[in-house]
């Protein structure tokens, strides 16, 4: 009983100071998500495995934390199954897993709740999310998502809306040292036409996506081996190769992929999105058009983006795309959608690496009272009464113990004012305030303590 | 894979209207909380199996939710393992589950992080539990906890912020119609002792409590086969039936229990605390001093309270008291604390029935943009870039969509008001602004429209 307790792998306590922090965070994202319209919702941890295998990719399956049925969990077992091994036995002793991420749990909303939702449905949804992974630094089992998406849409002005909110975002963290990396899959799917690797269009997909990693050369080799020509592979380097403002580049890709029908709409989109991004007020210089943008994940149709720091090595920040069939999985089809995720760890890394929280410590209480017996104790109940009916955050040591130790309390918990009271104080109704980064301190009525904290707020 | 997906049994989906509505509860007691010095701390849904079990009671453990172990679970297990059942399964194929509630994770942190934090230390957690309880009508297997704790300290000062802090909380919400009932753990070991049942105090306690459900009558049949004399069955009667107002009714009890020191000290407690939350500018006739209150769970030792509405049934909403051994089942003797917790789920139900919710429908966004063509959607983008740059949440609908169709928008999302924006306008670059609640509506430039708006927010 009396063992040392501690977390399970890759599992973290947040207390005050990273609360704080990632308070600051979140609150700053959940407030440029409701400016452009989007509605919180919230989904339970658990859902039937029927809800989220063969969701994922095998891979996926596997990482998947299973919860086991409760009561007589082996009711519906026999002794065979155990011989069958885990893969058997799973189904049988386990019904329901912790959500592996947010999208799958809304498409289930979206489905469940179709007739009662007004579309276009723009939804946002901040929550913590499981996997089973292998835990590594920045690499948890449990972290948080933070999502938003349009669906029932397709509209080219929401594109813009995401773009214009990563920029918003940062603005707010007064973080400007990032880039945007945006492409469509559907230029990608064009230039994979003008390749002749059409019918191979996700494996060409998968090869390209390994250019930071790999280098060209490999990249070409996998290509030369998927079946793309000589002429193929020049018309791809020439591609890669092109190079100016998004305008040029754009340009310059359309003739290029003159050939190709999609691609041709891969590239009208491309120059609506930064057109509409202009309109909204937001600099199109932020982003960067970029042909060799694949994203991992398959289901996306339409503008893929990726945002990350670039004076710090951190990866992707920030990070969505437009996909056509959000629902389909759950038998509810052409219901199409754009979104956007942001990586709150990698962003409180990135802050904190930068030096870009607020300065302030963790301060929940702007003044500690501290008193120096039972009778100070009981007078300062009364101010700080005062204090709070004036909506001051405020406390008292609860105790009557020696200075040092209040001081430390205050000190340690970053408040930033103590008041003294000892008798000469309650005799003369003048408390003594003290400016704990200074070490200056000054006699005051409780009214005028009240009103220097308020206009110091201000 | 198109079978209609389903919520696990027991379990929520939050929407717009439900997350507005809790997060106006949850919001409110947060700054609360922050308003009285405590500050946040989250710790994960998963703990160790070892941290969980064996902390509440046999009933509790078969109601967590056990993870079963990644990978090849079944590693650890023998054939004889199936044969001898769940019970001796469990533990090889499983070692997390989620947590049960917030205070056993809190006691495992501040174990953990002993050295780390200053003391007193007040902390407030706002979180999911999970409980694998039979769901029935406002009892779900995931639902949140709002708890607040002072650890560390024995000061009665504690006990009179956190009844302050209920009546606080119940201010924001304009609710009064509720009372706190209080009473504390040494005066029923003080009643129990001169009664004679000191050395079965638990099992008096038990018995106690179930006067509200099966009458004195049987209550005083059970204590009997305790072992309770009729002198003591009487002297019990006697303190059941005090009457008057808090002061009398210690009063009175204070010679009947003149043998208890214990009972004594219990009610000097009671006093003190009441003292103190009348110094803290709080109304004292709030509460209730109520000698049956003996609230189940065993660990409390000090002042025990609860609070209900008075006008409608609806059970407990508020809870909470002190404790002498919170980190004790890991090892760390004497750390004493006092809590509370407020019942979201409870107070929002609360809320509901009797209208208290803020009467605006979930307001996200402030006003709509509606326009019928492509011209004035690109002219509404640099609108909408406006209001938003003025701190206005606002949206555009993003389709040139029929009017109906688009005025049925921001009617269904409670959006207040819509701003027309067709060629007419375009030229004049007048705008016509619809109150959506009376229809009304009138013509101004979009300096106007933003002027408007912030002062109808002020």
């Amino acid at each position: 009983m009396s063992k040392k307790p501690s977390l399970p792998k890759g599992t973290r306590d947040f207390g005050p100071e990273q609360m704080f922090k990632r308070n600051f965070i979140i609150e700053t994202i959940k407030k440029v998500f409701e400016k452009y319209g989007f509605m919180p919702l919230e989904t339970p941890a658990m859902e039937n495995l029927s809800v989220l295998t063969g969701k994922y990719g095998d891979e996926g399956d596997q990482l998947l934390f299973r919860i086991l049925n409760s009561g007589d969990f082996l009711s519906k077992t026999q002794p065979a199954d155990f011989e069958e091994g885990t893969k058997s036995l799973v189904p049988k002793i386990s019904e329901k897993g912790l959500k592996y991420d947010l999208t799958v749990p809304f498409a289930r909303y979206v489905v469940m709740n179709r007739n009662d939702i007004t579309f276009p449905f723009k939804r946002y949804q901040i929550q913590p999310v499981w996997r089973a992974d292998k835990p590594q630094k920045g690499r948890y089992r449990e972290f948080f998502q933070c999502d938003a998406d349009i669906v029932g849409t397709d509209s080219l002005v929401c594109e813009a809306e995401l773009l214009a909110m990563v920029q918003e975002v940062y603005k707010c963290f007064a973080f400007d040292a990032y880039s945007i990396s945006i492409s469509n899959r559907k230029i990608l799917e064009g230039i994979a036409e003008v390749c002749g690797a059409k019918e191979e269009f996700s494996r060409f997909c998968v090869i390209l996506d390994k250019l930071d990693k790999i280098g060209k050369e490999k990249v070409f080799d996998e290509l030369a081996l998927l079946g793309l020509n000589k002429q193929s592979l020049h018309r791809l380097d020439q591609i890669l190769a092109l190079s100016g403002n998004n305008v040029e580049k754009l340009d310059a890709l359309l003739s290029l992929l003159n050939e190709s029908e999609i691609g041709q709409k891969g590239i009208a989109e491309t120059r609506e999105t930064l057109d509409n991004l202009s309109l909204l007020g937001f600099l199109t210089d932020k982003v960067l058009v970029d042909f060799t943008l694949a994203r991992g994940l398959s289901y996306y149709t339409g503008m893929i983006y990726e945002v990350k720091p670039t004076t710090i090595k951190m990866g992707t920040i920030t990070a969505g795309g437009r996909y056509d069939n959000l629902t389909g999985v759950f038998g509810l089809e052409g219901i199409s959608g754009v979104g956007i995720s942001f990586g709150i760890d990698r962003i409180y890394d990135t802050l904190e690496e930068l030096n870009l929280f607020p300065q302030a410590k963790a301060r929940y209480s702007k003044l500690l009272i501290v008193s120096f017996d039972d009778a100070a104790q009981k007078h300062s109940l009364n101010l700080l009464s005062k204090l709070r009916a004036a909506g001051i955050s405020a406390e008292l040591y609860p105790e009557p113990a020696k200075l040092k130790k209040q001081l430390g309390y205050a000190d340690k918990k970053g408040i930033p004012y103590v008041l003294l009271v000892g008798s000469e104080e309650m005799k003369n109704l003048q408390y003594t305030l003290k400016y704990m980064e200074t070490g200056n301190q000054d006699s005051f009525s409780i009214e005028d303590v009240i009103k220097h904290l308020l206009e110091e707020t201000n």
